[in-house]
């Protein structure tokens, strides 16, 4: 199931000396494709994201998206813009459309500069494939890895207009994941293919309210990257009829690309560096969605909280130390805390539980943990995993 | 040199079952002291915080503070309260002062009870040894560790208004260290004795300048504890004129308590959970010190920088990516990073240094990262340790 109009591809350019991967990209469409961007809030923005966010100002479309892992082609200064600029040229000349309707994303090290002949030769023979034949989604999807163990892809199918519209995305974590995803424009990379014929500020919009649901409360490590894009570039090569207004239409591709990212954005902490399992936080009670949230966000990034689910251990007492220091007012003695279905805590304190049926519970690879505040209606998700040996490993050496 | 009139001592009393070592401290003075305290500024809030803040404001003075590790005794509701009041009372039926002179701290397991009996005995036991002969600080400051591996004593001898006075402090960590403490009145403790004659308002002021300065500034793991306390009595057995108003006696008590307090900070991160080292994050060139500090402590909280400082790699690029996402604005173009006296990044680029002595730097047990915003003035300081293999194991298995 992938959209119509559109080709992808990876390779191998050896930029990473030590690692044998693919490691470059391309998306194209044949058709000028409608695009919205989300890019990081962090302060520190990589090159490809600064340019990316000027090349979707100036033009009316997007033809095609250049990416590459291994090197992150951030804190590069003006050498890193102009190592940027060229990807998009180069990818531009082998597709014949020009250098602005082409966007960039990079993934790796931060602090180095991108190896351009290795990068020139990696697009080139990759176009040059593509041409050739169809492409192939499923190397793109592995070309943007980096610690990621898993290929990340979603799709889903909707009817609209009265023809079958389907969007297909593939996403990258692993590590530095807690994306802060500010408009107009996570390393967390997300790369989301559609053949809907969409006006531009819809298919912002709904971009915006699928993210915040999905990329934007998520959480590996709480570190919040220098690279993180979100990309979906809609061409209308389905033959719907254009959707320019809400409808039904427009609430089925909304509801299609809300799961498409948050199908993304699970597999990301699912495959969070050395994460065992995947934990969703439910905060409920609280006096609005946006406490909810906040009081979420904290459990999901304590370091105890997340040692704990690592050891199975039904350690409520940090749940509700987390909850304490996030700065919303609520009575602790009046909290329930329930995991994987079995109540441990209540009003404030312990309740008795089999410390077997817990541990059970926690050593599974998906684990529902809901806090009540029993105070008023607001309620908030966050998805994180657990902090485990492997997580230490993998970053203790990530850089040499 | 431990401060006149005073006496502190330790005892095995059982409270935990899995671990056998000193667990109840009694610290006493022969004199009323004046105390000033410090709280958690956490929202769930163990009993003995509560008891002890209440005692504070009923009562002038206080005679002794009684303490135990292996239970928190906090999301323990009514009778976490009861159980509390209990230990001040038969600390206090010993000593034949009256409960209110006496303050209680706890720190262990959350959400369990204490064993009552156990406690009973165990402080009974100690008084009575206490009032045979003179007691034994380090077994005091033994008693109230949990996952340290090190007793942490500090000390200071000054001169004031003609005569020696005395400060000595212990303190225990060593994980759910992030200190947030508040006036009037945070799972680290500590207890600071000092037979200084000082005035109430003065010693509060001392302790809270001494307190953001030192265990303020601290990180373990980000997770500020529902029991953190800090505690200093001021008995007045050195005899020197009564200090009540600033000038040089003040002066000399407000450096020489700074210095006690810094010292048990930097030992409980050396001794946090797993650290290999100790990291002084230091940050420069801020529009003020409150924007250099949080810039500080958001570097010293970043689980990838820690996990890198463990690796012993100079990796620059996640410190700048954790800058960036302080909330604080500055030009990431301008900033500078040096690692142990070697400059490894300027002008928000790489520079080029040597990898081997980068890792000779980083593998000493004390680091010195300095990174310079060269906007303004502003300076902040955040201490913090490496996060290990063995952090998580500690507490993967903490509870059970």
């Amino acid at each position: 199931m992938f959209p119509k109009g559109f080709n992808a591809g990876g390779i191998e350019a050896g930029i990473s000396k030590k690692k044998a991967k693919k490691d470059i990209a391309v998306f194209y469409s044949q058709l000028p494709a409608q695009c919205a961007a989300m890019f990081t809030n962090n302060l520190v923005k990589a090159a490809p994201v600064a340019l990316s966010r000027k090349h979707i100002e100036i033009v009316p479309h997007v033809r095609a998206i250049v990416a590459n892992s291994g090197c992150a082609n951030a804190c590069t200064g003006k050498q890193g813009l102009r190592d940027a600029e060229r990807m998009c040229e180069i990818t531009a000349d082998r597709w014949g459309v020009s250098t602005e309707e082409v966007l960039v994303a990079s993934t790796g090290v931060i602090g180095q500069f991108l190896p351009m002949a290795k990068i020139d030769s990696g697009i080139t023979g990759l176009i040059h494939a593509m041409r050739a034949k169809k492409g192939d989604p499923n190397a793109a999807a592995a070309a943007i890895l980096t610690t990621d163990t898993k290929v990340k892809v979603a799709q889903a199918k909707i009817s609209a207009g009265g023809k079958n519209v389907t969007i297909w995305g593939c996403a990258k974590g692993s590590g530095m994941i807690h994306p802060d995803l500010g408009f107009p424009h996570a390393t967390m990379l997300a790369f989301i293919l559609t053949d809907a014929a969409i006006e531009l500020a819809l298919l912002e919009e709904a971009l915006a309210v699928a993210a915040d649901n999905s990329f934007n409360c998520i959480s590996v490590d709480g570190d919040t990257s220098t690279n993180d894009s979100v990309f979906i570039l809609a061409n209308g090569a389905a033959g719907n009829r254009l959707i320019s207004r809400p409808g039904s239409d427009l609430a089925a591709f909304s509801v299609a690309l809300q799961k498409v990212c948050l199908e993304l954005s699970k597999k990301i902490v699912l495959d969070g560096e050395g994460a065992t399992k995947l934990a969703e936080i439910e905060v409920r009670g609280a006096s609005d969605d946006s406490d909810a949230r906040k009081i979420a966000s904290v459990i999901a990034t304590s370091p105890l909280v997340k040692t704990a689910l690592f050891g199975n251990d039904a350690n409520w007492g940090r749940i509700l130390a987390a909850c304490g220091r996030a700065g919303v007012p609520f009575e602790p003695q009046n909290v329930s805390i329930n995991i994987g279905g079995m109540t441990v805590a209540e009003n404030g304190m312990a309740k008795k539980f089999s410390e077997k049926r817990a541990k059970r519970l926690l050593s599974k690879k998906e684990v529902h943990i809901v806090v009540d505040l029993h105070k008023g209606t607001g309620r908030g998700v966050y998805y994180t995993c657990d902090f485990s040996f492997d997580y230490v490993k993998i970053n203790a050496s990530y850089r040499s």
